[in-house]
């Protein structure tokens, strides 16, 4: 089987293309080939089988023969503008992540077999009109472009899954942290580089106070599920083939104490905290407190403390 | 204030151009002219003030400056292509419902003026996974593609009002009935037919048992609540320009014994109830059962019995 990965350049999709070529195979079959997507190339991974890379832009439906070949039996849509980006240049979101995703459900309806698609939605789509803790069945009433681009993708996912175009499901991701690399647009980017940077030796800025909450999860979790969220039997799904993915609700003081538990002091005191009543505002907008059932009942983990994450970081992108 | 009705030749955008003739004025601004846009021709209407009617598909963007005029000042989008049709014909939706209502709003955007407007979405967002009564904030997970396509307005009314682009506001209607007119390619036709045709005298099929329920409300009740709609000042709407609107939850055989009451047993005579199991489906799918405690809140209107839905059919629809 042929897997694409659309966002392949991507920490996410590249994490997710190193455990796949690891896992040899998906949902029982084995994998035959990668074919990994992004608007730049992603970088050469090294795999026992066929491994193609190629630098696109998803918003022009001329591009999707080569996004998506023919004998693609797995898709993961990982691509998107983020959110800090998608909400200061809103065309550029309205493209990427509506009509990007629009043209990938059309040309995977049109190959010759429904097939698999794996798309990653946001927490960001939750905000606005709802009670706390969000059950699953709680309205998206996001209060950004992203989220709103995300949430109308999950309701194509849905439909195009309804039709038998594709066998579709969406995960809602929580912020994923320590994730490695550079800081990038998204609102949500210091949520990493506070561990990050300080872990190696540099400084870093937080620019919300310890009380603020998140719903965060590993790297780790995230790839474990996107993989488990293929393994998945179609009819487990019911009725919603998207949900919210368990993550934990932490604040980033608690973040803060469990970077000190693993690595001490140090890393801790190259911390600076200067509130910034922009991102204040905003990460105080984004609902923290989930109760995802549906997705522990299909089997979807969450990982145990912050403390692992913080580990994670040290074995997966330094030490290596 | 130049209003556009989207949407013109429609039974409730006629009724509703009709009101808004005989009240002269909208949100505290005189009328002062009526521009009726539809897929194929609105019928002249007398009027204090032009009233301009144009024939064109608003799946195309170069119709756009055409269907909504550079100096309008308030839009209702009514138009959409049918659930049934929706369904049978998928692209022929998405051009429509999706497409459609994305041109509206790029083309809303590209006012001087941000203009108000007023977007018909439908109960049928409502369905999948979600728990009965209905909450004002329960998730919107539709089973048809026409529901799904509500949906996403909804979504895109949302975000393009909170970016300041147009000031949006989006019911979803009940079931409207008695409508007036012929039966159409909605599923739910019937809820109108077997009312409309017995009371002039014909025959007609009802397709589901009499214990099968619905959340119905009048033609007149839409109309109030779509004037309404556009009175309310933007700032108590809150984070969710669109909601539930108010309605009466019956079963058919409620709604049929209301006739008797108004007309006698003659009508009633007339149906056929012949069980469809397809049209069963797809009723027993669509729930009945909602709280729509932010409509009521902001002043809109159910109706107080299904036997003034038979008298204002009598008195709206066939008398005059």
């Amino acid at each position: 089987m042929k897997v694409v990965i659309l966002g392949g350049a991507g920490f996410i999709g590249r994490k997710l293309a190193e455990k796949l070529t690891a896992l040899g195979e998906l949902k029982g079959r084995e994998i035959t080939s990668l074919h990994l997507v992004d608007i730049v190339e992603p970088l050469p991974l090294e795999a026992p089988f066929p491994v193609t890379r190629v630098a696109l832009d998803l918003a022009k439906a001329d591009n999707m023969a080569q996004a998506v070949p023919a004998d693609s039996g797995a898709v993961y849509h990982l691509a998107a503008v983020v959110s800090g980006q998608a909400e200061a240049e809103f065309d550029t979101g309205m493209q990427a992540n509506l009509f990007g995703t629009l043209n990938v459900l059309e040309r995977c309806r049109a190959l010759a077999e429904p097939p698999l698609v794996v798309f990653a939605s946001s927490v960001a789509v939750y905000g606005g009109e709802i009670p706390l803790p969000i059950e699953d069945w709680y309205l998206l009433n996001p209060q950004t472009s992203y989220g709103t681009q995300k949430a109308i993708g999950e309701l194509l996912v849905n439909d195009y899954s309804r039709k038998g175009f594709i066998d579709g499901r969406g995960l809602r991701l929580p912020t994923v942290t320590v994730r490695p690399g550079k800081p990038n647009a998204a609102a949500s980017s210091f949520a990493s580089s506070i561990f990050r940077e300080p872990l190696q030796g540099e400084e870093a800025v937080c620019p919300v106070a310890p009380e603020a909450t998140m719903w965060i999860c590993s790297p780790r979790a995230v790839i474990a599920n996107l993989v488990h969220a293929a393994e998945i039997e179609a009819e487990a799904w019911g009725k919603n083939r998207c949900l919210a993915l368990p993550g934990l609700l932490a604040s980033l003081g608690e973040m803060v104490e469990a970077m000190r538990k693993v690595a001490g002091d140090e890393p801790v005191s190259r911390i600076r905290w200067e509130p910034d009543p922009t991102i204040q505002k905003i990460v105080a907008n984004w609902p923290a407190d989930l109760k995802p059932e549906k997705a522990l009942r299909l089997g979807f983990k969450a990982d145990q403390s912050f403390e692992d994450n913080i580990r994670y970081f040290l074995e997966d992108d330094i030490r290596r």
